[in-house]
């Protein structure tokens, strides 16, 4: 058997290497006209005025493949998806490489190869790239950063202090598969649970719904790192809100509950990549709830809470309603249940 | 003494910690109303209707702090220099950092302030950032990616196929700067050589360039990873011409070239942060160039050779005309000469 492609430090030099790197796994994936210029930045027209969302996030996901995607396809909709709660239609990516010297060449083939269907699927293009490459024992494989550029839609508004008493709050749909399935992917266990990374591009349901309510959603965010105990947190902050939660609306899969009761973790903290937090007010939220669950990624959607007024301004919190009837006080992540999860 | 406060892997959980370095390090730095929204994407007003330029690059140069610089001035002085080389006003960056564990919180604050006054000098907003953290020996301190939006100047068209036979090619300043004072720093030979990094804002030269000369400028880029050398190798290549430089009118400084001699490094090869390729039209060069020289960054700018018809156009080559008279072929890069240079 041949020996395997590695990447060298010579691939991430700028000069013969790099250039032939490009165009024999990234070009012929990636292919559009803005990166196959492939100057010092892509030139794109923006026609309309308007406003703009920026956005950046980086990928350190362990392992690289996991049940329902991998970090080609997570640093895609990552973006994606902090472009779609911000209220704008994802246009263009960028995605910066760091390798680490001795790393398959096979393996940056089948994660760019996942990165360009994802692009596709989320109806993006990566227009520029970089790709820099790190000692054996500097790095860790591959990390990928991904910046994204979207158009924000006129007339939505989204921000946490448009939230009014009374306004409810959403999920769309089940938590913890993506942080789950990581983490069995990473331990290898030898458990055999059908959970899969939720790892999805959630334009393709939120923009047509706020097309369709406008102003009605107050808030969008999706559940990622700190899962949706700490989103609920930092929302009720800056709104000065209050925010009350139903444990027992609150979507989570049969084998997830159970990965959660045998491992010790709870739904709420753990990380999402296809979920998002969506706050509407009162008069639309069963005809929003209706419109998530008509989409195949919001089959599980649930009305699971409301915005109260806040009992202390100073320090707005969330609160439980558990299945036992009680109230908890739900805090936002402090230490991390599972490092590396994106 | 007090021991130092850490990098922790919880910094990059995404919850409270997270946070508290965001807080902590980069909000009372980055400020700006983008910035503090800590929203998923910056939302920013892009008025003009037009063109917009988009681009990315990681930076992993090691030793973090060098003479002349350090990873963070790079990072905003990278990413600005592209916008800038693709005839686009450097508006809005996002950074996105790759922490190891264990990596020093005064590192980091060092870095961030280093970022936050580059990017005043540069005259750009860091609107959107990202934290991850990675296990101590799967990174290497500090990792930084930046991405930035620009306006392209109206009436600007930059491309290596606008060049024509009688074309000037010129050099922004010496070459090498950089690339020594990295490789210095880094090997600790106990040389006393007063080279320090190149490593600056070059919008501050080329837009006022390009805004008085418009098309008479074909092409411009930086000369980064690769060198000189690699540059007008891809420079030739998408021309489809071919390049005839003088090697004694090619700016280095006396230093620079004696480390050159005494180290075995070529200075066309070696990394600059703050010097560009410009490529205009032989009727404007001497004026290109008389401005080029009165701006602080380009006090030893040069006319180092011209652009001429390809004499195989299946492939363009550069041409070095040597001091003694002789005719060398230069090649790109091919292996690196310094791994890990930005």
């Amino acid at each position: 058997m041949a020996e395997a492609k590695r990447v060298t430090l010579g691939h991430g030099a700028g000069g013969k290497l790099t250039h032939d790197l490009v165009q024999e796994v990234f070009l012929p994936r990636f292919r559009n006209a803005a990166l196959e210029e492939l100057g010092d930045s892509a030139v794109l027209s923006f026609k309309v005025g308007g406003r703009l969302a920026f956005t950046t996030d980086s990928f350190v996901v362990k392992p690289l493949f996991f049940p329902g995607g991998d970090i080609g396809k997570l640093a895609v909709n990552g973006t994606v998806n902090d472009l779609a709660v911000s209220g704008a239609e994802p246009l263009y990516l960028t995605a910066g490489f760091i390798l680490e010297e001795g790393l398959e060449i096979e393996v940056l083939h089948r994660v760019a190869e996942s990165m360009a269907v994802a692009a596709r699927e989320a109806g993006v293009e990566i227009v520029a790239a970089d790709t820099k490459v790190v000692e054996r024992g500097k790095g860790d494989g591959v990390f990928i950063n991904t910046a994204g550029v979207g158009r924000v839609l006129d007339g939505v508004e989204l921000s946490p202090q448009r939230a009014q008493p009374g306004d409810k709050i959403l999920l769309t749909g089940t938590l913890g598969d993506h942080g789950i399935a990581v983490y069995l992917a990473r331990q290898n266990l030898g458990i055999e649970v059908p959970v899969v990374s939720d790892c999805a591009p959630l334009n393709t349901m939120l923009l047509p719904l706020l097309r369709r309510f406008g102003k009605e959603v107050r808030f969008m965010r999706d559940l990622t790192r700190g899962g949706a105990a700490t989103i609920l947190n930092e929302f009720a902050a800056k709104a000065g809100r209050e925010v009350l939660v139903s444990e027992e609306a609150i979507p989570v899969s049969p084998p997830v509950r159970g990965a959660c009761e045998m491992l010790g973790f709870d739904p709420l903290y753990l990380a999402n990549e296809g979920k998002a937090l969506v706050v509407v007010s009162g008069d639309a939220a069963q005809d929003v709830l209706a419109l998530l669950q008509s989409h195949p990624l919001g089959a599980h959607a649930a009305l699971v809470g409301e915005v109260r007024e806040a009992g202390d301004e100073e320090r707005p919190i969330v609160l439980l309603r558990t299945e036992v009837g009680g109230l908890r006080l739900v805090d936002p992540l402090i230490e991390d249940q599972l490092p590396r999860i994106c």
